[in-house]
């Protein structure tokens, strides 16, 4: 882990810091041409080429048949996963669910005379959830993502995942989408499991939105797709940055960098103090625990590729720097973190005080854990209720209210050179009686 | 207007209603090389090469000195423009503030013992507004993407705007601007004006949203930087439909539907009503108009490619309709139509009563006029406050909060095979004492 001193002047400039503030630039396009083409397949030949995608890549035989979980395989899921699993799943959709309810948007109507003006908040009526598959287990992604879908009052909560090689859908998965609120699940994923509900196919639905994390065909289907269906985010590798002072703990701080390190070898993980006795410690306890981590292959790469520590002239200058790379969760490790609540800018998720470590809420808090992630921070926000919503403008003049905005519009109207606007309003202003005394409207 | 007789069984399967219903099917992609060329070269050579495809593209010869629009232009617009238009665009942008003020979202945090969980809601730092340029005017357009930024906080609304042929631009855009309260306004467009924005140059400012229609191109460019930035939507062709009942006035409806097909050739203009003679005497109407209208050709063409009568059993079957239409703008011309308001699931903007015309909420009524289309009201919302803001979820636990949930917390850690997750809240179950009286935190 390197550590870059940032106690200069044009420190903005610095170039790991710059190198670090850019990571997130965009998507690999060079599987573009096979994704839009699966997606295209699938649009034009529906469940054949879903199918047909799933022989190849997956390896397993879908049928219309077989290709939904059955209400059986559920109940055998919850015989197969561990009675405490259960209940700490149980636990985390209760507390999810909770934290979730606080986001819901009510519609707000707004009156003067002879008008009435509002928006409407309506839940969408279908949402797709997509979950990594196979052999993996990933039960907090599907919570975190069918639960606030379901607080939002989405009638039809669809769950996709990969059967991969066999027709087995991982328990814990099952498990979690049963008491998660999902209402149909689906063994299908990668690019043609994604186009299959963003179109429909004759035994998979059509959805509204997709939301969920998966690999890169996966992120590339969606983005492709947005517009026809709408799509989370684009999500990168995780990443986390500490800020710390002197009272933090270097072991805790070194065992939560790790534990986003271990995610993948592309994960970001940054350390910014203004202290370097905490920071050279952090870095010792690193390498000590690197050596017995059963990840350590993974975390190793990651912090080679993306493992730094900014040391820093105090702890403002911590926050500046924290706000320039926008992580996708932020630590507070000092002996007062709210004082610096206000400071920050630009992340996901922000976690103050020593004990409030990353992973408590990737899985039991109850705040979201599908983050921006590569400095997206800056202009995305957690997944939640409001991405489960639609809004739709309401707008009411009476004839009084008519007469004090018709002129400025027709005006305007002409101004864009768009004539029939214009007339709209003109030929209303032109008839002074009321419209269902008009002779020819009743014909 | 060709007439279509939806009472039947099976109506939901009517091809024409088939086909209006997958008329917003995704992009073009067929300029997808070359536009993902743009990028790639603008973000690497920056300014030489926004300068260079302005000069191929544009015909104008930009230079880091010319390329932002002066405050003596500015100020040069303001004397061009007809005093009546400057109280008509102040009126407009009052109105749009009024009520994108409702829109604001305010931070929340709610406690339990041990524990304080929240949501941060912060204003975007920067924002970018593509409005079309060249001798076209779209005073409009500039005040509903500028508004609901500046009301949401942004600090830095960024205006593009192409200078085609000639360095001059559309003086009613730059007063609308003015009154909108863009901070700065740069003369430059096309797919690479929007890259120019995405990632910055020497002289265009880098941004962290784009938003504000424009041609194939530019919303090419702004799917592919979706992710480098975030977007508002992929705008298509605009669209009305109108529910009528026998008290609607047929000229008033023909001239409503003619100010959508007057915008572009593939714009939709949808009639729904159980209603024979209104259904009649509509297409009578449009069949007049279309003889005189200024914009006749692309009416005609609009008409013919997507304008529509459906005829339906009743008004309930005519909202039905609408639902499935999900069209950007839904006129609702009837006796009583806030009787049907709780029924519209999915359309942009619901204008109520045989006053309210379309056209007055594209200028001057106060909600926003970018709205989504082709279909896509089922799932995007019109452009707000909301898009102009950030969250952040905000997480403190205190070491009895902690003992709540850690047990749970590295549990499903395990299950997800992630060990140093499981860590991160067992090195701290193991310890006891104060964080700030460990021994070698203080070194």
């Amino acid at each position: 882990m390197r550590i870059v001193n940032l106690r200069k002047e044009n420190w903005q400039e610095d170039p790991e810091l710059s190198r670090i503030k850019t990571r997130g630039q965009g998507l690999e396009n060079k599987y573009a041409t096979s994704v839009l083409e699966i997606i295209e397949n699938v649009r034009k030949y529906g469940d054949t080429a879903v199918f047909g995608y799933a022989k190849k890549f997956d390896r397993v035989e879908l049928t219309p048949e077989n290709v939904r979980v059955s209400e059986k395989e559920i109940e055998e899921a919850f015989e197969k996963v561990e009675p405490e699993v259960i209940d700490a799943i149980k636990l985390a959709v209760d507390r999810v669910r909770k934290f979730h309810e606080h986001q819901k948007e009510n519609s707000y109507f707004v009156t003067e005379p002879g008008m009435v003006l509002g928006q409407k908040v309506i839940p969408l009526e279908s949402a797709g959830i997509y979950v990594p598959g196979g052999k993996a287990s990933y039960p907090s992604s599907v919570i975190m993502n069918a639960v606030p879908a379901k607080v939002a009052g989405v009638e039809k909560v669809v769950m996709v995942t990969p059967a991969i090689e066999s027709l087995e859908v991982n328990p814990y998965s099952l498990v979690a989408a049963k008491l998660s609120g999902v209402d149909k699940i689906y063994r299908v994923g990668g690019a043609h499991g994604v186009a299959a509900i963003a179109f429909g196919t004759a035994s998979i639905p059509k959805v509204d939105k997709i939301v969920g994390p998966g690999n890169i065909y996966v992120a590339l289907a969606k983005k492709f797709l947005f517009g026809q269906v709408d799509i989370d985010m684009v999500a990168g590798p995780s990443e986390i940055l500490v800020i710390a002072d002197e009272t933090a703990n270097p072991e805790w701080v070194a065992i939560d960098l790790l534990s986003q390190a271990e995610h993948d070898e592309l994960a970001g993980a940054f350390l910014v103090t203004h202290d370097e006795k905490i920071a050279r410690a952090v870095v010792e306890e690193i390498t000590r625990k690197l050596r017995t981590l059963k990840r350590k292959e993974i975390a190793q790469k990651s912090i080679e590729n993306f493992g730094t520590v900014f040391l820093t002239e105090s702890i403002y200058h911590s926050c500046e720097v924290a706000n320039i790379v926008a992580p996708e969760h932020l630590e507070v490790a000092t002996a007062e973190p709210f004082a610096l609540l206000d400071l920050i800018k630009n992340a996901g998720a922000i976690f103050l005080g020593h004990y409030t470590c990353e992973s408590l809420g990737d899985y039991v808090l109850g705040p979201n854990h599908v983050l921006p992630t590569g400095g997206s921070a800056r202009f995305f926000s957690p997944l939640g209720v409001y991405d489960f919503v639609k809004r739709s403008s309401v707008l009411y003049v009476s004839r009084d209210g008519f007469e004090k905005i018709s002129s400025a519009t027709a005006l305007l109207a002409d101004v864009e050179g768009l004539e029939a606007h214009g007339l709209a309003a003109r030929v209303r202003m032109g008839s002074r009686i009321k419209v269902s005394e008009k002779e020819n409207v009743k014909g």
